[in-house]
């Protein structure tokens, strides 16, 4: 069904081939998930023949079985590929003038290859956007999807919340969690590297977990996700273990209402950027404007990072269907962070969270 | 170091500027390894000032806490990060003409920014294979973490093996290899994803592991590797779960002999051509050729997968201080596969493997 709009839209573009390459593309228009590494991975379209995918010999027996039904077609690592493609397109179109790629991933060197491969076609068009446009407004199907991502990222919270003990390290709690994930809920792919920050840690936004140690009487950071039939989680909650000091409840208090602010205003006709500065008023207006370093939040789907971006400059007007991540976040050097973040669907009428671990700050008793 | 060699190639080469965008090169170059995900992060070395990192606001404090300690500016994810790397780059030099790129990372969108950003300015040379050059012979260091990464290989197949039971699925025993790992190792990432494959699943070589069970009598292919201080390990065995067929114990036979003897062959003044030639034969002769579907090796270093290919085709000469797997394997759709995988160095006088978990058919009692 992706796919008749993929070639409604080459029609409409007068695009002769298109040129799939990023695998979540590939899976979003054939259901077949599959990570290539290095080797060349591609799904060729067509105006007006069937589209087919292009997959390393050692893929080809689990392509032919997956939910994809067209034609699969291999190379070996000595063969050209390129020539290969070239080959195969030319058995549909006998002279492809405009060949649209994905400009967003395709790297440059692939894309000198394919100019080689095919010395009299245009490559100027860029499939990205259609593509990205596309995936923009969930259907039901994938809104049901994120739900479960999202309920298996509440269960990995109650994971984390109870491993949190004097002296565990962050990378033991998130190990705890990444494999009570796999035994309990068969989660084979977490969404991104779970993240454990405890104390000054949580400073850093994008710090993976480290030896360092939960200590008593600090706040410990989580975000994590996971992947639920290729639809991604993502979710943070920030906690107190112990005592935290009165600034650190403070800034809590502070995010946690800018969280709940942009969830309440998130609604149909709102735009990103007015969205983005809801939550960011709140922090500004607490004096804390200088320590929220990033965005609002970011679409999610098949990518844990996709469109739309919450942030100041995306006039994009929000739309029933569209979902993305509310997560301010304060985090201030020497002493620590915080951030909250659900991820959520427009409604008709405002927004609809996949996840629901409670966001009252939550005291974890100090315990051995 | 490596910086100053790269600082020294644009000297000879005559560019003016170095747009460093693949993480895992720009870890080579500083010291700084992180995962922008789909923001803009990339070092900037000139002929003649000092090179500078550009990253997303909310990881400049942790890069300027790490090994890197030239400048680090950040961008704000509502900020153009291209005008503001060009107002940079222009402090530093003038008027660039040349500006090099990573072709075999870059994408075709963002260079078509950096354009934008230096309309004067020239893109066509490429400086993946000047990188990929640099990091094809290994140091005494970086060997020694390979080393390090493979002695975790090794582990990880200890717990692996220990783990196969009656009924446990390949996504259960590939679960209890990464908790371990990161438990009693510290592993914090593998270098990709855990595979389990039991009996006919093995014949996909790629396929992740499954909710398949474990069943008494058939081969269970294990592949695996980790990170360790940024440089990977990769190596793979298969072994009997109790009393596998006569088919099956062939084609384990036919592998061991092909792996032993490309490791044999290994040293330096082979092709890469050649020493794929020494194992392919091996099953080429058994008569299983055509189940043989993908390369002898890859190179292994800060990547799991880098040069050299160990391939047909590929007429490198090898040398003391190159990297690389050599994994033949046997996939017999509807019977199951055979890998066996170790990762080495070339010495002076031949390879030595970084892994060194035993190869003779290994026999686990079925149990419950």
């Amino acid at each position: 069904m992706n796919l008749d709009k993929l070639q409604q839209w080459l029609i409409d573009t007068n695009n002769d081939v298109a040129y799939v390459s990023d695998p979540i593309s590939i899976n979003y228009f054939t259901g077949y998930n599959m990570d290539p590494h290095e080797r060349i991975f591609a799904l060729l379209a067509f105006k007006d023949a069937p589209a087919f995918v292009f997959a390393p010999a050692l893929n080809v027996e689990e392509a032919k079985n997956s939910a994809w039904n067209g034609e699969v077609y291999g190379y070996l690592d000595h063969e050209n590929p390129w020539q290969m493609i070239a080959d195969l397109v030319k058995k549909r179109v006998d002279n492809p003038l405009n060949i649209v790629v994905e400009k967003s991933h395709l790297s440059v060197d692939r894309l000198e290859k394919l100019k080689i491969a095919f010395p009299n076609s245009i490559f100027t068009n860029d499939l990205s956007p259609f593509i990205a446009e596309s995936r923009l407004i969930k259907t039901e199907d994938e809104i049901a999807q994120l739900k479960a991502a999202g309920q298996e990222a509440d269960f990995a919270f109650t994971v984390g919340f109870d491993a949190l003990r004097n002296g565990v390290t962050e990378r033991y709690v998130a190990g705890q969690i990444d494999y009570q994930l796999k035994l309990k809920k068969g989660v084979m792919h977490t969404s991104f590297e779970t993240i454990v920050q405890a104390g000054k840690n949580a400073a850093n936004p994008h710090l993976g977990p480290t030896m360092n140690k939960v200590e008593p009487n600090e706040l410990v950071l989580f975000d994590l996700g996971t992947m639920h039939n290729g639809y991604a989680s993502d979710s943070s909650r920030t906690v107190a273990y112990g005592e935290p000091s009165a600034k650190e409840k403070e800034i809590y208090e502070v995010d946690r209402e800018a969280q709940q602010a942009a969830i309440d205003a998130a609604k149909p006709g709102i735009t990103a950027s007015e969205l983005d500065a809801v939550a960011r008023n709140v922090i500004k207006k607490a004096g804390y404007g200088e320590y929220f370093i990033h965005r609002l939040g970011h679409g999610i789907g098949l990518n844990v990072h996709e469109f739309p971006q919450i942030m100041e400059g995306n006039d994009v007007v929000l739309q029933e269907g569209m979902c993305f991540s509310i997560e301010p976040g304060i985090y201030i050097p020497g002493l620590g962070g915080v951030r909250i973040e659900d991820c959520g669907v427009v409604t008709d009428h405002g927004f609809e969270t996949f996840t629901h671990t409670g966001k009252e700050l939550k005291y974890i008793p100090v315990r051995d």
